[in-house]
C-alpha cells in the first residue's frame, strides 16, 4: 500500500473561499482525498477593512498568502514525506470576481507599505457592492448605440460584483490607488502567478474563466472592451486596457512552475506544474463530475450555479439574465453558463446574528451572568431547523425575498434588498426562518426556470458546498420547491477537488480534463426527492414570491428614476 | 382634610382592557385619583380559547366578572371606609367591538354550563380577525344597489373587528350558539347592565358609542340595518334585529343602579348610579381633556384615535376611510370621529417574542443552565430602545409596514399583513426594531393625513395610554415622523378617568359632561417637539412606506381576486 502510494502522483487543489482557504491533497490516479488543511483569513476574521452596512468587503493580500501557506503546510504535515514528494501539480480556484490593483511589477498595492491599510488597495471581495452606481453606468453605456453590447455574454446585465465596476469605482474614489494601479488582477489568476513567480504583468497568465465571465473578454470583439468604452465608463480607466492582457488560458494549461522559495516554504517539490486558475464554482462543477446539462449548485454563503452545454448549442445565442457564458471556463471543451444567488447561507447567518444580538447585549450589560454564548450561538440554526422541519407546510410561514445581498440571477440587480412579508402577530421566530429558507429555495427555482424558459435543458441538479452536506432540511425544501430531484456529491471539497483535477491535467498525468474527471471526480452520496403532496400550495407560494419580488423591484426602480430625475432638475 | 374628603363625592371609573381591568377611584370634585386596582384576566393569561396564528382571541365572561370584582375590592381597600361610602357612581369603558351572544334572559352563553368552554359563546375580543370573509360580505352588500350604504358613517368599510361580522361569522360556524343567541351584547353595555341587574334584553341600555361605531346604528335609517340586509349577510341573523334594540343612550345617562348583591360584594353603597358605557378611547378622549379638533391617540397594544368636531361640520358629510363618526359617542354634544391602528405596541411585543424564542428554546434543551429568562425578557425592549435611539437617522434601518394585525385606518383591511423590507446582510436587530417603531409612527401619520386631506382640521395631538408614558423614543419618533408637536396627558389612566367623569355626571354631581371635564380631566405633562433636521429624509421614508404599503395591498387584492375567480370557475 505504502509502495503503491509512493509511486502514484499526487496533486493539490487550493480553494480560496470567502472566509478561509483550503488545501486538498489528492491521489491523482484515484481522486482519493489524502489530506486537507484549512486556514481562516486572520485580518478578515477581525472584521478589518469591511463595512457590512454599506456592503464593503475587502481582503488583504497578506490574508491569502499567510493562510495559504498555513493550509498547505497543514495538509503536507498529515502525509508521509514520500507522498509530499510525489506532488506533481497545484490547481487553484477562488471566489470571484475578486480583483485587486497591481503595480508595474505585479505587486498588489496593499503589499506596498504606503498602501498597507488602504482597503482600496486590496482585493475587493465578490460580495462587495460599493460600486452599484458604476455597474449601472456600464450597463447604460453597453446598452447605448455608441458601443457593442459588451454585456451580451455576461447575461445582459453587468453587476457591481464584477471586475470593471469595482476597478472603476475604486479608481474614482481613490486617486492614489488609481495613479499607482498599473493593472488589475483577479485572485484566481494572482495565486498561480505568485506561486510560479510570474506575477509581472508580462508573464501573468489570465484564465478565460474570470476574463470571460467578469471582464467582458470575448473573441468576437477582439478580447477586452475597447479603450473608448472603458474611458467612457470612467476617465480613470484610460490606458489600462493596453496594460492588461490579450490572451487567455483554460485551466488545463500551465500558468508556471513552483518557485524554489515557495517549494521550500511549503514542503513541496520545486518546479511542479501550477495550473491556470478558475473561479471556485467552475472547478466545483468539474470536481462534482458534471457534464452537459447538469446544473451544479455550489451552495454556501451564496450560490454559484454552473450549467455546461455543447458550445454549438449557444454559439450565436446569448442567454439572458444569467452571469455569463464562456467557452472553456469549466471543462475546456464546453461552454459553461454561470448563474447564482448573491446570498444563501448568508441569509441564515444574518438571521442568526439578529437573534443572537439581544443575548450578546444582555451579557455585556450583565457581566455577572454566566452563559455560554458560543454554545448558544452554535445551537441556534440546528434548533430553528428542527422546529421549522416540524411545521405544517402552508402554515403561518413568512414569505421572504432572498435579496439581502442584492440579486445575482436572474437579471442581476444589486440595488434590490431583502424583505420578509406575510407577518402577523402569531408569526414566530421559526415561521420567519422557514420563510427565509423557502425564499432561498424560491431563488434557486427562479434560476432553473431562467434556463429552461430559454430552451437550455436542465437534466440533473447536483448540489455541492457546505449547506448541501449539512442541512437536509434546506435541501429537501429546495427539492420540494423546485419540484425536481437533487443529488448531492459525496466530496465535501468539490471545488478543491476540481482544482486538483486541473493540476493533474496540467502536470500531464492525464491527456484531457474529461479523462481526469472520470477517474478523480466525486461520486454522488445522496438524492433528495420532492415529497408528492402540496404541489398546488408550492406553486401558489412561488407565485407569491415572484409577485412580491416584482413589486419590490418596481419600487426600487421608481425610487432610482425619481432620484435621477431630481439630480437632473 | 379627612373631613373634607368625607364630604366630597367620589366615583369609580372601570376600564376593561385587553389583558386586565382597572378600577380607578376618583374625587368627583377635583378629579384627584385616590386609589386604583388592576386585575388580569386569569383564563386569558393562560392563553385559553385563543389561536393567535389564526387571529382568534376570545375572553371568557367569568374573566371579566372575577377581575372586575378583584380590581374594585383592591381599590376600595386602599381608602378609608368613609371614602368608600362616598362613592356616588360608576362609569364603564371597555375595548370594542367586543360582542358576545346572550340568551333570552340576557345571560352570556358561556356562563351556561353547556357552553362554558366554547370560545364561540364568549366575548370576541376587538382584535379577533376570524371573520374577515364576513366583513367582506357586509361591504359587498352595503356597497351594492340593493341596500342603503350602511357603512356610510363607519368610514365606508366594515371591519372584521366589528359586531355584525363577528356575530354572523360565529353564527355560521356554530349552529348551537346561533340557535341559543337570543341577542348579542357589547362588553361596554354588558358591564353596566350586570352591575345594575338590567341584563335582561328588555332592560339593557345600549350606548350610542358601540351602536353607532360598530353596529351601524344610525338615526337616518331608523336605527339598526334592516332585517333584509342582515338576513342577506347571513340567514343565521334572521329575526335578530327585532330582538336587539331601537333606542341608544349617551354615557352621561344612567344605565341603572348598583344592586344590593354587587354593593355587598364590592364594598360600595347600594343604589349608586351606573353610567351608560362607551368604548375606552372615547372616554379616554374625555379624560384627557380633549375638545374640538384635538386628535387623541390612545397608544397601547393598538391605537384608538378620537377626533371630536362640531356636529354641524360633518352633518351631511361622511368622512371616508375612518372607523366611524357618531354624535355623542365621546362628549354628548359633539360628533366623535374614530380611527386607529390595529397594532402598535403589539408589534414591539411581537418582535420581543421573536427574539426571546431562541433563548427559551435553548433553556428548555439545557435545563442545567441557570439564566433569568424573565429578567432578560424585561430588559429587551429597553435595550433595543436605547440602541435604536442612538442610530443615525437615515442609516441602515429597515422599512416596515405596521399591518401585523391588519389595518384599521385609513381604509380598514384585515387581510393585510405586516412586512419588513430594505434588509441587507448588515441589518441588525436594532435596525429592524427602529424600522418597526418608524412603521407605527408612519401609520399614525397616515391617520392624521386621512383627516386633514378631507378637510377635518387637527389642531392638537394628545397622546395617552401606556406607550405615551413609557417610551420617549417612540413618542419622539412619532413627533418627528408626523412633523407635529405631541402632548402627553399626565394621568396614566385617562380612559378610567373619563369613565369616572361620566359617573360623576350620571350621579348628578355636574350638570354637563363639559363641566365635569373642566374640573376632573387630566393636565398635560409633557410635549414632544419634532427635531428640526432631516425633514426631507423623513418625507422620502414616508413615501417609501406608502408605496410599499400600496404594493402589498395590491398583491393582497390580486390574490383575493384570483382565489375568488377560482371559486367561481
Amino acid at each position: 500500500m505504502e509502495n503503491r502510494q509512493q509511486s502514484e502522483p499526487c496533486v493539490i487543489g487550493l480553494d480560496f473561499g470567502s472566509d478561509s482557504v483550503r488545501a486538498l491533497l489528492v491521489n491523482a490516479r484515484s481522486g482519493a482525498e489524502l489530506a486537507s488543511g484549512v486556514a481562516e483569513y486572520p485580518r478578515w476574521k477581525e472584521g478589518k477593512y469591511c463595512q457590512p452596512a454599506r456592503s464593503q468587503f475587502r481582503h488583504h493580500p497578506k490574508d491569502y498568502l499567510e493562510s495559504m501557506t498555513q493550509a498547505i503546510q497543514d495538509a503536507v504535515a498529515q502525509v508521509s514525506a514520500d507522498i509530499a514528494h510525489s506532488v506533481v501539480g497545484i490547481g487553484v480556484d477562488s471566489t470571484g470576481s475578486t480583483p485587486a490593483p497591481i503595480d508595474a511589477d505585479g505587486q498588489v498595492l496593499a503589499l506596498r507599505p504606503e498602501f498597507a491599510d488602504n482597503p482600496n488597495a486590496m482585493f475587493i471581495l465578490w460580495k462587495d457592492h460599493t460600486s452599484v452606481s458604476m455597474a449601472e453606468r456600464i450597463n447604460q453605456l453597453a446598452h447605448s448605440n455608441d458601443f457593442p453590447d459588451y454585456t451580451r455574454y455576461v447575461g445582459g446585465i453587468y453587476s457591481s460584483e464584477w471586475f470593471w465596476a469595482k476597478a472603476a469605482w475604486v479608481s474614482e474614489q481613490d486617486a492614489e490607488v488609481a495613479q499607482h494601479a498599473y493593472s488589475w488582477v483577479e485572485l484566481c489568476d494572482w495565486v498561480p502567478a505568485i506561486l510560479s513567480g510570474h506575477q509581472h504583468p508580462e508573464q501573468l497568465r489570465r484564465g478565460v474563466c474570470a476574463a470571460g465571465h467578469k471582464v467582458m473578454w470575448h473573441e468576437s470583439w477582439g478580447g477586452l472592451p475597447s479603450e473608448a468604452f472603458l474611458t467612457a465608463v470612467s476617465p480613470t480607466l484610460a490606458g489600462l486596457r493596453e496594460r492588461m492582457y490579450h490572451d487567455v488560458y483554460t485551466a488545463d494549461q500551465v500558468a508556471g512552475y513552483l518557485t524554489d522559495e515557495w517549494a521550500a516554504q511549503l514542503g513541496l517539490p520545486a518546479g511542479i506544474a501550477i495550473a491556470v486558475g478558475e473561479f471556485d464554482c467552475h472547478m466545483g462543477a468539474v470536481g462534482a463530475g458534471a457534464g452537459a446539462h447538469d446544473l451544479v449548485k455550489v451552495i454556501g454563503t451564496s450560490t454559484c450555479d454552473i450549467l455546461m452545454v455543447d458550445p454549438q448549442q449557444v454559439a450565436d445565442k446569448a442567454i439572458a439574465g444569467i452571469c455569463g457564458q464562456v467557452l472553456g471556463s469549466a471543462l475546456p471543451n464546453m461552454t459553461a453558463l454561470e448563474a447564482g444567488q448573491s446570498a444563501f447561507g448568508d441569509i441564515y447567518a444574518w438571521y442568526k446574528r439578529l437573534l443572537v444580538w439581544p443575548v450578546e447585549q444582555y451579557l455585556r450589560d450583565h457581566p455577572e451572568v454566566s452563559f455560554d454564548l458560543a454554545e448558544f450561538e452554535n445551537a441556534l440554526i440546528p434548533q430553528l431547523t428542527q422546529a421549522a422541519a416540524a411545521l405544517e407546510e402552508g402554515g403561518n410561514q413568512a414569505l421572504a425575498v432572498d435579496w439581502h445581498n442584492g440579486r445575482r440571477t436572474p437579471n442581476a440587480n444589486q440595488r434590490l434588498k431583502g424583505a420578509i412579508a406575510e407577518l402577523n402577530l402569531g408569526s414566530t421566530a421559526v415561521d420567519l426562518f422557514a420563510g427565509l429558507v423557502e425564499a432561498t429555495a424560491h431563488g434557486a427555482k427562479a434560476i432553473v426556470d431562467c434556463f429552461v424558459s430559454q430552451g437550455v435543458d436542465v437534466n440533473r441538479l447536483i448540489a455541492i458546498g457546505g449547506i448541501s452536506q449539512k442541512s437536509p432540511y434546506v435541501m429537501q425544501t429546495c427539492a420540494n420547491v423546485i419540484g425536481r430531484e437533487i443529488v448531492v456529491a459525496e466530496s465535501e471539497q468539490c471545488c478543491a477537488l476540481g482544482a486538483a483535477i486541473f493540476a493533474a491535467v496540467a502536470a500531464g498525468v492525464y491527456a484531457t480534463t474529461q479523462d481526469a474527471q472520470t477517474q478523480m471526480a466525486s461520486p454522488i452520496s445522496r438524492t433528495y426527492v420532492p415529497t408528492a403532496t402540496q404541489s398546488n400550495l408550492r406553486e401558489s407560494r412561488y407565485t407569491m414570491y415572484r409577485h412580491l419580488g416584482q413589486s419590490l423591484e418596481q419600487l426600487s426602480q421608481d425610487r432610482l428614476d425619481d432620484s435621477l430625475s431630481k439630480e437632473d432638475a
